[in-house]
C-alpha cells in the first residue's frame, strides 16, 4: 500500500508506547508503577461534570458555532487576560478536541512543505511529528544541561534561517518543568524582531501547575509581537480533563479566519456540552489550587528521594508535574547493556528501570535530548506509589554494587 | 501573513454560511424557515445520554487507548457485518470526533501532495476542500441529472489518470438522497480492477436512513476490493448525535496503522465517555427506525409538495434526509438578476428563496453542480415548518406571474 511520505515516516509517541507497555506488564505484575504517562491522577470536578450533564440533558446535542462556543470564546479572553496578560479578541480563539490539535492547527495554518519549525529540546514528544506530517521540517535546537536548558539569543539566532518560519516552546516545560524567565522570553523577542517572518508558538499547557510562588511569562503579553504571538492553552492538565479532549489556540483574528476555515473542513466543531462544561471550568481557581498545592507536595517529597540515590540527580521542577531526572555516568557503566557515548542510553536506562525496578518512565530520548542521560517521571501519582518507586530505584542501584 | 498556500485558499462551507445567514436574518424575521443546515431535528435518544452520564460520574475522564475504546471497536466491526456485510477487523476501526475528520485521515492517510482524488458531483460540500487543504488536486466529475445521476463506467475510467489515488463516494448521497446501486458498484468495481492503485472513500454517514424497502450497497462488502475500500461512517445523523461529534474509519489494518499513528499526533483519542456512549448508541435500532420512518413521512410529504409547485422538480430522494430540488429555466428566466447558463444560477435562487419566499436552502453550486439549476433544502424539520416553506415557495413563485 503507498501512503503519504510524510506520514508514513511519522513514528508513534514513546510516551504512549512506554505507558501501554507499563500496563501490558502490570497485568501480570501488580508492583508495576506507571510514571510514564503525563496526566492528572484527580477527577474531573463535580461541578464541571454537572454543567455537562445538564446541558445534554437539555438537548444541546446538535450543531453549534464552528469556531467556539460564543460565551466559551468570551470567557478564554477573560482568563487569558486576568491570569496571563494577554489582551486577546474572541474571534482569535478556535476551541479543539485537545490542545494538541491546536499545535496541529497552527503549524498547518501557518507554515508551508518546506518550511522549517524550531523545536528547542527537550521539547514535548510530538512537536517533530506534527511538523513531519505536514511536510515541515523540525530544526531541533538542544539546549544545556549544564546551563538549565536556559534559553540564549545566540544558539537561537543561530537557527534561524531563510526557510525558518516558526519557533515552538513550551513552559511550563514538559519533561523539565522549568518555567519560561524574563530573560528567556527578551532573547526570543529580540530574535523575532530580527526576523519578521518568523512566528511563535506558545504552547502554556501546563500553566496553571506552577510552584514556589514563580510566575511563568506568556509571549502573547507583549504588545510588540502579540500578532505573531499563538498560545496554545487547554483543560487537560489544569482541570483534570484529559478524557474530555478540549483545548484552544488564541491568535491574531487574522491568522484564527484562515485556521478556522480549516478546522470546519476537518473536525466542524468540539463537542458541544464539553464546551459548556469548559466555561464553568475555568471558574474552578479554588480545585486548581488545591491539585496544584497537591502536586507541589509530592514534587518536593519525591524529587527529594530521587536526589537521595547516589548517581540519580533531579532538577527541581518550577511547574508541570515531571521530575526530570539525570543517570551519572558511574551509574550507567553499571548498567547491562552500557556503551559508552550511545544516543539511545536513556531508553536503557528506562528499560532497566522497569524490568528491575518495576517503574516505568520515558527515555529522554523521546523529549529529543542526547546531552546527558535523562528519563522523565511523573509525580501525579499517589503518594504510597511514589514512595514505592523511590525505594525500588534505590534498591535497584543498590544492587548494581 | 503568510500563510499555507492550500489552506489559505480553502474557501468555508456554503452550507454552513447560508445557515449563519438563516439564522442572522431569523433573529428579526420569526417567518423564517430555515431547511439549510443538514441535522437530524430530534434529540439524541436519552439511553445514551444517560450512558455517558453514567461514565462521567464514575470518573470515567482520564486518557484511554488512542484509536478507540476496545469495546466500541469491536461494536461497530459487529455493525459493519450485522448491517453492511463487511467483515472488518476491529483493529482496522479509528473513531473519530466526528465523520468529517475520518474522512480527512483517510486523505491525508493515503494521498501524496500532487495526487489526484475523484469527487463525483454532486458531492458533499467538504471533499474538494479536504483535499485541497492537503495540495491533493481534487478531480471533480460531475454526473448527468438526465440520467439520474448514475455512475457510468466509461464516466468514472475517462477520469482516471496516473496521478489517480483516490475516488471519494457518498451514498446515500448528501444532497441528491440517492443511494448506490448494485450496478453503480459493478463499474466503480471494474475500474479499480484496472487500476490497482486507486482505492476507494466511501463514505456511508447517511446509511440507516433509507426508504422504501432499498437497499444501499457497501463496497466494503466485496472481498475482492475491500483491502483497497476505506468506510466512514458516523453517530451524527443515524442516532442524532451531531454536537457530541463521533464518527469512524474502517480499513484494513496495514491502512489503519499509519492513520492511527498520525491521529495519535493530531487528536491522542476521541472523548471517552462519548465513546462509551456511542457503544449504547449502535444497539438503538428501535430508536432509528422511528426516525427513519419520520423522515420517510416527511419526505413523502415535502417532496409532494414541491413538486406541485410550476416549474421546480424534485427527485424522490431514496435516503438521507435531503430534497434535491430543480429550477425550470421556464421559472429562472423570471427572476431579478438571471443571465441564462449562469454557473452561479443556484446561488441566486437560493437568495432569491430566501429574501422573498424565506426559505433558506443551499446552492447545487455548493455541490459542485453546474448542470441544471438545483438547490438543497433539508426536510430533517418540522411537519408544520415544511408546509409552512411549501406555501410560501408556492407564493413567491405565483408572484412571479
Amino acid at each position: 500500500m503507498k501512503f503519504n511520505r510524510n506520514i508514513e515516516n511519522i513514528t508513534p509517541s514513546k510516551s504512549m508506547a512506554m505507558s501501554q507497555l507499563a500496563k501490558e506488564l502490570k497485568k501480570n505484575d501488580p508492583q508495576i508503577i506507571d510514571l510514564s504517562i503525563g496526566e492528572p491522577d484527580f477527577d474531573t470536578p463535580e461541578v464541571i461534570t454537572e454543567e455537562a450533564i445538564k446541558w445534554m440533558k437539555n438537548g444541546f446535542t446538535h450543531y453549534t458555532t464552528g469556531p467556539g462556543l460564543p460565551e466559551l470564546r468570551k470567557r478564554i479572553a477573560k482568563k487569558l487576560l486576568d491570569e496571563n496578560g494577554i489582551v486577546q479578541d474572541p474571534e482569535g480563539i478556535i476551541v479543539t478536541p485537545g490542545g494538541k490539535f491546536a499545535i496541529y492547527l497552527a503549524v498547518a495554518t501557518l507554515c508551508n512543505a518546506g518550511d522549517e519549525v524550531i523545536c528547542l529540546a527537550p521539547y514535548w514528544v510530538s512537536y517533530p511529528s506534527i511538523c513531519q506530517s505536514l511536510g515541515v521540517t523540525p530544526v531541533e535546537i538542544e539546549l544545556d544541561p549544564a546551563d538549565n536548558y536556559r534559553i540564549d539569543e545566540k544558539t537561537l539566532e543561530d537557527a534561524i534561517t531563510d526557510k525558518t518560519r516558526m519557533i515552538i516552546i513550551n513552559y511550563p516545560n514538559n519533561p523539565t518543568g522549568l518555567i519560561l524567565h524574563k530573560e528567556e522570553m527578551a532573547a526570543i523577542k529580540a530574535v523575532m524582531q530580527r526576523h519578521p517572518e518568523v512566528v511563535l508558538l506558545s504552547d502554556e499547557m501546563y500553566e496553571r501547575i506552577i510552584f514556589d510562588g514563580n510566575k511563568n511569562v506568556s509571549p502573547a503579553a507583549d504588545e510588540e509581537i502579540k500578532d505573531r504571538v499563538i498560545t496554545v492553552n487547554g483543560f487537560s492538565k489544569s482541570v483534570a480533563m484529559t478524557g474530555w479532549r478540549a483545548g484552544y489556540m488564541a491568535s491574531s483574528t487574522e491568522i484564527a479566519k484562515v485556521a478556522g476555515r480549516f478546522f470546519g473542513h476537518t473536525l466542524t466543531q468540539t463537542c458541544g456540552f464539553v464546551q459548556k462544561a469548559c466555561v464553568v471550568a475555568l471558574d474552578q481557581l479554588g480545585d486548581m489550587e488545591m491539585m496544584r498545592l497537591s502536586y507541589e507536595k509530592r514534587r518536593n517529597m519525591f524529587v527529594e528521594g530521587l536526589n537521595s540515590i547516589p548517581g540519580i540527580h533531579c532538577i527541581v521542577p518550577e511547574g508541570a508535574f515531571y521530575a526530570w531526572t539525570g543517570f551519572d555516568e558511574s551509574l550507567l557503566k553499571k548498567l547491562p547493556g552500557y556503551v559508552p557515548g550511545k544516543k539511545e542510553q536513556s531508553e536503557i536506562v528506562s528499560e532497566w528501570l522497569l524490568r528491575q525496578c518495576k517503574v516505568s518512565s520515558v527515555p529522554g530520548i523521546a523529549n529529543g535530548v542526547t546531552r546527558g542521560t535523562f528519563l522523565r517521571f511523573c509525580f501525579a501519582a499517589g503518594e504510597d506509589d511514589l514512595e514505592r518507586a523511590i525505594s525500588q530505584i534505590a534498591a535497584g542501584v543498590e544492587a548494581l554494587g
